[in-house]
């Protein structure tokens, strides 16, 4: 897609831009003129409209040539508005009602509109309010469970999964982002690295020496770089979620890839655990937050055994890709071997997951992107003491995290015993 | 690509057809009318002509839209032309003169005219005959590090990697094949299937009731559909192979597709080993055939030793993809490190190989296309005998090969147990 004809939105434009858009009229209202609209984009890529009118509000979201966060010195194709339009038609058959309502796309002008949420925040703001979310693993566990299952091999027909394939193998430069900044930068002195200096110093150029982390760090690497499972969400952390006191959605899929399924799985969980290690810096008195530690470590439990069953359920009802055909297993009689193959295909993703887990939370302190859960404790040494516990743990969960952790709880109490260290 | 314009051709209309084309009047000579031509496909899908001239002799090699070995019901797309196409020029550029030269690409008519090999003959007509290559193991070894590697991530620019998975994911049919008769037919009652009868029968029932191994199958389909390492050629059997006493080409890479290393390996390594339990059916008299049993086990050897040295040539010199990038090893002066995830590189080449090797056994003995190996030994019950040796080879490699095979001489130890238990 060239740029041609390619001209970014603004607040003023906008109502004359989009007015003659059949099902804008409808959701705002029919004379632009009464719409107003501001620009909220707080992420790292895009400008992000909300647009208001008599009959209600929708968001429009657009590409720009560049990296928000960074400018227009990295610049990034407008492309990635196709591909975050093409993962949410995807998502919204996969798993209905669980991501925004699409309204628009327009590809040359990279835009997409779609269903205002509100009054959602974003999950990863409600984390560090200590706000709970009603339903929240269960949302996210179906979600994971329906979006991955039903992407891969086990349930397309070939043929859709291959085009889908080499669709998503076009989303170059935001695999790049992930292939280098999560896999890559925090274990090197990259330029755009930074951490909560000097108290991490010691312990940055300690992970860098620990090779027998790196060999696993770029195993799964070559994993998400080569193993194309199914469409990920592909940046499924707390900040790609928005939820109200009882409502969950899941938002922007532009990072949208064919990859190994215990990727989307490993950052989300990565981010809950992160949530978790930075409650202290948020507590108003001490230990006022532990009992919101424990809903987050709950509700991360509930992700994945309500992952567990759904992705059984569909294992056994849509299983109809090419991968463990019944001509091979219940035709023959052999449903235990089904029930085995499925149990080897989820502690595929449990294991994948406890590593991706590790890497995401190095990523999120040593590299570019950091995480508000640490970067809004303004105490830096106390942010500093809260991200060593997580680094540390991070590294024993890519190096010990098969042996160590069976569950989730094994996970949140191994979590716990880095806290202890320093306690 | 749609099949408009698109006619097969025949010996009458090669003349008229190609005669204008440059590179053809320079290789058979300019006056078309001195060509004569003779179709001489053996394979299970396309038709082949050698055309003669007073400058010398091509090969013309066109797709039918259907599989020649079953006819026009069941179709196949004319596309394979194009993937064989690609596949070659990339092969030509990563192991320069190992595959036939391309003279010319006709994408509507799906023909590629291209180098006369002479005077070669198919592999396994070779090993059939008893006739040894020299070089064998450094030719193919070499060309599998080279093609591997160098259409990796380890090694290309991940764009351009990215646009080939792209490319070759539209292979469907090709792949579907693979899926079908390599993954999953042989483990059913397949109507397409056949097994020398009655005296394989039980062997096959028992093959078909275990479940463990074909858990394990199903994990190498999943490795086969999902895990896009590099351009395979796909089909690298010794069919697709052409030798002289000296030299050796590899030829036929239509079923090219992303996909993990251990295809490649693993198939040429199974029909080594098929060749070498068919010996005994071939001999002139008990016995004659014993050192060209042990001529097969040094040439497969030599393959995987080459293999390995020239992988790890090209993981030490040659590494600029983004995988294992040495800002994270070498730079950071990880050298044992590097060295360490080398090994383990190569070691899932060889575990991956060896349930392959064995799958690739049980298809060509149980599956629609089986090898001259064992065809062409018309004693039905002493081919039983050896093909129930094969069998039974087979799925010990699948089932624990990786515990009692470090090395090419173990497998070859343990076929030989299996050929001693009939003794």
């Amino acid at each position: 897609m060239s740029n041609h004809g390619y001209s970014p939105l603004t607040t003023e434009t906008i109502a004359e831009r989009l007015g003659n858009v059949d099902i804008l009229q409808e959701k705002l209202g029919s004379d632009g003129s009464q719409w107003t609209s501001r620009e909220v984009g707080d992420g790292n890529l895009n400008l992000v409209f909300i647009v208001d009118g008599p009959n209600g509000s929708v968001i429009v979201k657009q590409a720009l040539p560049y990296v928000r966060l960074v400018g227009d010195s990295w610049p990034l194709p407008l492309s990635r508005s196709f591909f975050e339009y093409h993962a949410l038609t995807r998502q919204a058959a996969r798993d209905p009602g669980r991501v925004p309502e699409v309204y628009h796309f327009d590809e040359e002008q990279a835009l997409i509109v779609m269903e205002y949420l509100s009054p959602h925040i974003i999950l990863r703001q409600s984390l560090i309010e200590g706000k709970k979310t009603e339903g929240l693993g269960t949302a996210l566990g179906n979600f994971c469970a329906r979006t991955l299952f039903r992407g891969s091999d086990l349930h397309m027909e070939t043929s859709r999964k291959k085009a889908d394939v080499a669709l998503f193998a076009d989303n170059v430069a935001l695999c790049d982002i992930t292939e280098n900044l999560v896999f890559t930068d925090p274990y090197f002195e990259a330029e755009m690295n930074r951490h909560t200096s000097p108290w991490l110093d010691d312990l940055v150029a300690e992970l860098r020496a620990d090779t027998e982390m790196k060999l696993i760090v770029q195993e799964m690497k070559t994993a998400f770089c080569n193993r194309a499972e199914t469409m990920l969400h592909g940046d499924l952390h707390t900040g790609s979620i928005m939820v109200t006191d009882s409502d969950t959605k899941v938002i922007d899929p532009e990072f949208a890839l064919y990859g190994p399924m215990g990727f989307d799985m490993g950052m989300l969980t990565s981010n809950m655990l992160m949530a978790w290690f930075a409650q202290p810096g948020h507590e108003a008195s001490p230990g006022s937050r532990t009992s919101f530690q424990d809903w987050i470590a709950n509700a991360t439990s509930e992700i994945w055994q309500v992952f567990t069953d759904e992705f059984t359920r569909l294992w056994e009802t849509e299983r109809t890709g090419i991968l463990y055909p019944s001509a091979v297993l219940e035709d023959q009689g052999h449903t235990a071997a089904s029930r085995k193959a499925l149990e080897q295909w989820l502690n595929t993703v449990w294991q994948d997951s406890l590593k991706i887990c590790g890497i995401e939370i190095h990523r999120r302190i040593l590299g570019l992107a950091h995480n508000a859960d640490f970067e809004t404790i303004t105490d830096e040494e106390r942010r500093a003491t809260l991200e060593a516990q997580a680094l540390r743990f991070g590294r024993e969960l890519i190096l010990n995290g098969n042996d160590r952790c069976a569950t989730v709880a094994d996970i949140f109490d191994v979590a716990g015993s880095f806290v202890l260290e320093d306690a």
